[in-house]
């Protein structure tokens, strides 16, 4: 298809295309003549993928186009793939060196010990659950982590294991990257919007006379 | 204290701090003379409140403003203003009205529905469910949401259960419009972190061998 075409089914400008090929985010339509570019299914389902993490999954460009990199690395085995798309998914995080993130990276490491997860403490997500935990810290909220902790571990748990079942009912490896990454980014707007329902609904149970 | 004490208790630089008092997020220091300003702890506090808001949450500036205004509120009662800082934690979708996200929004109802929550789909958490469930089908993972959706809920219900509970802990007011916002937006933050750290230890034991 002609890239009006393109951008007729996916609702994206064309000279958003063309600064998407620029960036390296797309690849490049097959040339047909000088000056004209035809593109394909697997364009319309990028394009598509980008407006999503974009859209719903926040993601900056710079950080979309390292996914992507991973997506298009076919060199890893699926499972080291996986993880470095997993790794890129989370927020870095420059942390200075400080008693309130030492405290809670010892936290971190207590427990996944006790879970028995098979995951390091100094993993991208290890250190962004330390941060995390300092900056509740520092607002004078630890005991919010101290109280809901293990029960958030026990739904992550929960969560993990569905979002991992789905992934594995995918045959080709290509459908198993790009599923991880929709289902992460994807699956964490979901989850916090679950979140606040249930909250709202909770909240009125616990506040609300009658 | 002055405002450079300030500056050094919070890690925020001078400017920064200065920036924050002109658009209205931090109250201004009470005068000491024509060209000094004191301090107290509720400044400090709030400082480090918008800092985690801003480095761990992501909210924007805007939003961090529209979320202390609903903390400030004197006048509405509680669970009212629960929900005013809940809703703007959703981010803002203006979704285009087209057959997936109608679809969608069928689904949010009939979910809380079967779940019997006393919130209208129709609520900003609703609608953003609504928009992230379109997104997933726009990129060919429908599945991936009829798969995963109910164990999800069954999370969130968990999550959203001690989140309620730590703040039904919370004696004064103000204390506790400023949890649920810390609460929500941290939480979230640890909640996607401990997600991340569990996929990895069943992606290991579902992948690798051995």
């Amino acid at each position: 298809m002609r890239i009006g075409e393109l951008s007729r089914r996916t609702g994206v400008p064309v000279p958003t295309i063309k600064y998407y090929v620029r960036e390296g985010l797309l690849p490049p339509g097959e040339l047909t003549s000088p000056n004209q570019a035809s593109y394909g299914d697997p364009h319309e389902r990028r394009l598509r993928l980008i407006r999503a993490l974009l859209e719903v999954g926040g993601l900056s460009l710079a950080a979309i186009g390292e996914v992507l990199d991973a997506v298009d690395d076919k060199d890893r085995p699926v499972h080291k793939v996986l993880g470095a798309a997993a790794d890129r998914l989370v927020p870095g995080h420059t942390s200075e060196p400080d008693a309130e993130t030492d405290l809670a990276r010892d936290k971190v490491a207590r427990l996944i010990g006790e879970r028995g997860w098979r995951v390091s403490p100094a993993s991208p997500a290890g250190e962004a659950l330390a941060v995390a935990l300092a900056a509740l810290a520092r607002v004078g909220h630890a005991g919010f982590a101290a109280e809901v902790l293990d029960e958030y571990a026990g739904a992550a748990e929960r969560v993990a294991r569905v979002d991992v079942e789905y992934v594995a009912g995918k045959a080709a490896r290509e459908d198993l990257v790009e599923t991880v990454v929709v289902g992460t980014v994807l699956g964490d707007a979901v989850f916090a919007a679950l979140r606040r329902l249930a909250q709202v609904d909770a909240s009125a149970r616990t506040f609300e006379a009658g």
